[in-house]
């Protein structure tokens, strides 16, 4: 889940920003909810509106908008209209209005707004802005009101999204004065620092999504150089800044059992349970989700074909832990799901959370890890230090970091991962239609296969006797892949790649039982170049032992969120002759 | 698995009759083995042989002929070259060689000959052939010598297979001489009754892909008309007569522990374990192979979207029978495999025989049945009576009917069943490649769904304002289908279906444990009859909840045998104008 102020903000510079859409690069971050959407689609139509302003003066419209107001599809609403009413409202002003001088407030003013009554008052740059009007518009949510009478640089430094031109743009609708000189060199003394200045070092070699919260993914070339992902070169999906974690005083709450709460150090987890290791891949649901908006523009960092990744883990079983918390016959009874809570807290104190189905935590099959190592080192702090969920065959979103509680239920978790975010929709579902309770939680995930090497787009010399295809293949849910066909021709003829489940000349691991196959395979096929080949379409898909297959196609499977894309991998490659 | 007899004799037709393989109808049953297909690819290329003599006189050639005549491969080059020489030969005898009356044999003279040594001699309607060379180029192997020195009629009609012109045209290759008249009278009063006598009356609605053994599918019309499909309307899958069970001695064994056997009789069955009820839909390997057939040849029973079906099975579990049969930890140290075994044996005495693995019949979840009921009532012949094992979420061939005996094991099955048939391949894989150890044997089955309204070739008339379009949807593993899609305009736009496990008017099954989904869900989608279009491309494709996903085309999944056809179901429907 992106934090719904990011969604907030997005949804603004979008509104803003129609023309640009195209141009978004990977360092941008991209809206990850449904209300950034719908305001997206909203903003699209709203040229149409302006031509015919009957739209925006029909009062059952407005009635609708005022009667969604504490809902967020509400929110968004009122703020498309709202903002063309701003706008009018602007255009009809005498020029002398707008250019006549503010009023100069203390410091103390400002902070007695910090209500709907009183009004709700922000500060930034030395500018004082009334947004109490904005508030209920905010796709955010009621998490604006946390800046009610002060300052908005801390926050928006949390949520660097908001650092755009647009937002702004949006932001000085709402002035209303200047902050006294005297309290604006007091503000700038205890100027936040950047939450983020604690984020540890990463590898200049990664290809950054987001750098605010930071996600990034390698470059697909160097993923299949190894069997076991090494840390650096594992994708990073963060929400929010890297928790800095004392080991000392650090506790995991294991809740929900009648006999009382279970508090673990870090020491009890490494010496009160046995230690098991698992080599399981991680895949980010987003995965491949720029070739999914290449085809029709979806919501979501930009990912290649990088975010997964496959790593040792090591740490306790959560079998053993629920075990030890007190979880028998009786609990099994009632008990359905495990929450996870991460210590990425935001601003309300909200921490990332998500749940899996109990069946699969309490297996001894399931293999669900609390992972202190990855890769034979203590979890780095990117991954989770010092304690992450590790869910076998399961989408990254439910592999909770930085772990911080663990909570029996009866019940789902509400989080808005859980209930709107990671679902699949069919193709024809948009923002308008989507009914998030109408999906399940996306769990185990789907067959997958991708091509690393040769890249798209790479050229080879017609003097190359072969071509060499790499690539990587995971299923989720256990299934282990069974073949990886490669085309080199588009599609008109097949061949089977060789898998390893092993680096090159090592050991390879040993075949897992069935329906725990959780670590990827690596693929390779060595094949004459073809000879008359001007341009090849090289294509991989796999195959899993329940003999699922990858679809043809990724506008079929399209969906809102760019989830799920699991089509055939696709790339091209160009034939130089010599 | 289909006897190899039935291959065999396959093999002949096909080598004989070339030019109407494109004319099978439904009602032949179809060649189901690697065998048979080498044969048919062999045969393909005679002409050019015929062409080029040199080709069958290259002694490399013959070499590695008579290398593979252990082999079944071997046994069918063999056959297939030493056709050519008879012919030739044939060619090259004398007229009246050909024409001069053959000797007559007592059939005590026959009887003599039931060696390689002395020749393998059997009759056929009054006449007396000498099939020594022959034998070992059968490519069922030495079940042939079964009927050394004998009539070959009671096998001929068990395998009712053979009694087609071009075997006829085979055998009379070898005739050597006529049987006397006396003992062909003997042999007319001790005639074989048709072994297939005793099989249950079936309903004359259903589709009928082979008569003996039966093999049939109901109209895909009814299928969906209920929930839980009648058992008269439920697919048949015989490889042999049904057998006549006479339940007070029937005996279930169980083997493979160390404790001794454990056998059960039914009424064992019924008191000893407590009686478990699983509604699961059961779908055969090959169902909607002739979808797969349209596209590119394949071998098998030529099944339409109707090989599947969905009951209440009611019966042990056989984790249950496990447990006090003497599984244990212990046992769990070296099992990996349950074998089942049916009473249905061939007259080499081999059973139809499988295996599922350790894991799925030992868990609680797995749900495995050893089940005597079906519907309510007891299990109908055709269905396994008294006993079948139903192992939901896996292909229909592990479901052994008329079961008789179970065997823990460290090993897979060697039956040809389980390692040479139910496999998957690449479409690149053709007979010459292929290499039945590098596929595992199916078990879980891919997401599956198709429409079964309105048929293929379906006309509507322009004055019905809305379509009504209805399928069936199921995923193996026990992966629930939480969505299915379909297209009134060949995959250009998507509308959601609605789902669900009962019958209209009735209260829907409750919803099944993540991982338990073993039924299938039947769909139903009613939308706008598209204004301008004259015909209409029909497509349906679902989504179970790990988020796997029907494949678009066919032929990207291809395989020889045509199994686990799984592309989007297409019909195609004319609308007719008032």
């Amino acid at each position: 889940m992106f934090p719904q102020e990011i969604d907030a903000m997005l949804l603004l510079r979008r509104c803003h920003s129609l023309t640009r859409l195209g141009s978004l690069g990977p360092q941008r971050c991209k809206a990850a909810s449904p209300l950034a959407s719908l305001a997206a689609r909203l903003c699209s139509s709203r040229r149409e509106d302006q031509r015919s302003s009957q739209h925006v003066n029909n009062s059952a419209s407005w009635k609708t908008v005022v009667a969604g107001l504490l809902t967020g599809t509400g929110a968004v609403l009122a703020y498309t209209l709202h903002h063309q009413k701003v706008e009018r409202a602007d255009a009809g002003l005498p020029s002398e209005a707008k250019s006549s001088p503010l009023p100069v407030f203390n410091y103390d003013e400002v902070t007695k707004h910090r209500s709907l009554e009183d009004g709700i008052w922000v500060t930034y740059k030395g500018g004082v802005y009334d947004i109490t009007e904005f508030v209920a518009m905010h796709p955010g949510g009621n998490k604006i009101l946390l800046a009610a009478g002060g300052a908005l640089e801390p926050f928006w430094a949390l949520y660097a999204v908001h650092d755009q031109e647009y937002v702004l743009e949006i932001l000085s609708q709402y002035k209303v004065g200047e902050l006294s000189v005297e309290d604006q060199k007091k503000q700038e003394n205890t100027k936040a620092s950047d939450p983020y200045a604690s984020d540890p070092e990463r590898h200049p070699v990664l290809r950054v999504n987001c750098k605010k919260p930071f996600n990034a993914e390698p470059p697909s070339e160097i993923l299949t150089e190894s069997y076991i992902t090494p840390h650096v070169f594992f994708f990073k999906r963060n929400r929010l800044p890297v928790p800095q974690v004392d080991t000392a005083s650090y506790r995991l709450q294991v809740e929900g059992l009648s006999g009382g709460e279970l508090s673990l150090s870090l020491e009890d987890l490494k010496t009160q349970f046995p230690k098991h290791t698992v080599t399981a891949a991680m895949q980010c649901a987003g995965n491949r989700r720029s070739d999914m908006n290449n085809i029709k523009e979806v919501q979501g960092l930009n990912w290649g074909v990088s975010a997964i990744g496959n790593a040792k883990w090591g740490g306790a079983r959560l079998r053993d832990v629920l075990l030890a918390a007190g979880f028998g016959p009786e609990v099994a009874k009632w008990a359905r799901h495990v929450h996870f809570e991460g210590l990425d807290k935001d601003v309300t104190g909200t921490a990332y959370g998500t749940s899996i189905p109990i069946s699969k935590a309490i297996s001894e099959e399931g293999d669900v890890l609390l992972a202190y190592e990855m890769n034979g080192e203590d979890l780095p702090p990117d991954h989770g230090f010092p304690l992450r969920v590790v869910v076998p065959g399961v989408v990254g979103a439910r592999n909770v970091k930085w772990l911080g509680r663990i909570v029996i239920s009866a019940e789902e978790s509400a989080s808005h991962c859980q209930q709107h975010d990671y679902k699949g929709f069919s193709p024809g579902t948009d923002w308008s239609k989507v009914d998030p309770k109408s999906a399940p939680a996306i769990q185990e995930l789907p067959i997958q296969s991708a091509i690393t090497v040769p890249a798209d787009g790479a050229v080879i010399d017609r003097s190359e006797v072969t071509l060499t295809v790499k690539g990587y293949a995971w299923s989720g849910g256990g299934r282990e892949v069974v073949r990886v066909d490669v085309s080199l021709d588009g599609g008109n003829t097949w061949q089977v790649a060789q898998l390893r489940n092993g680096d090159e000349g090592e050991t390879a691991e040993p075949s897992p039982p069935p329906g725990r196959a959780w670590a990827w395979k690596l693929w390779e096929l060595t094949a004459p170049l073809p000879p008359q080949a001007e341009e090849l379409e090289i294509i991989c898909k796999a195959v899993d032992n329940s003999y699922n297959v990858q679809p043809d196609t990724i506008l079929p499977i399209w969906n809102l969120r760019g989830l799920l894309n699991n089509a055939w991998h696709r790339v091209k490659v160009r034939v130089r002759e010599d």
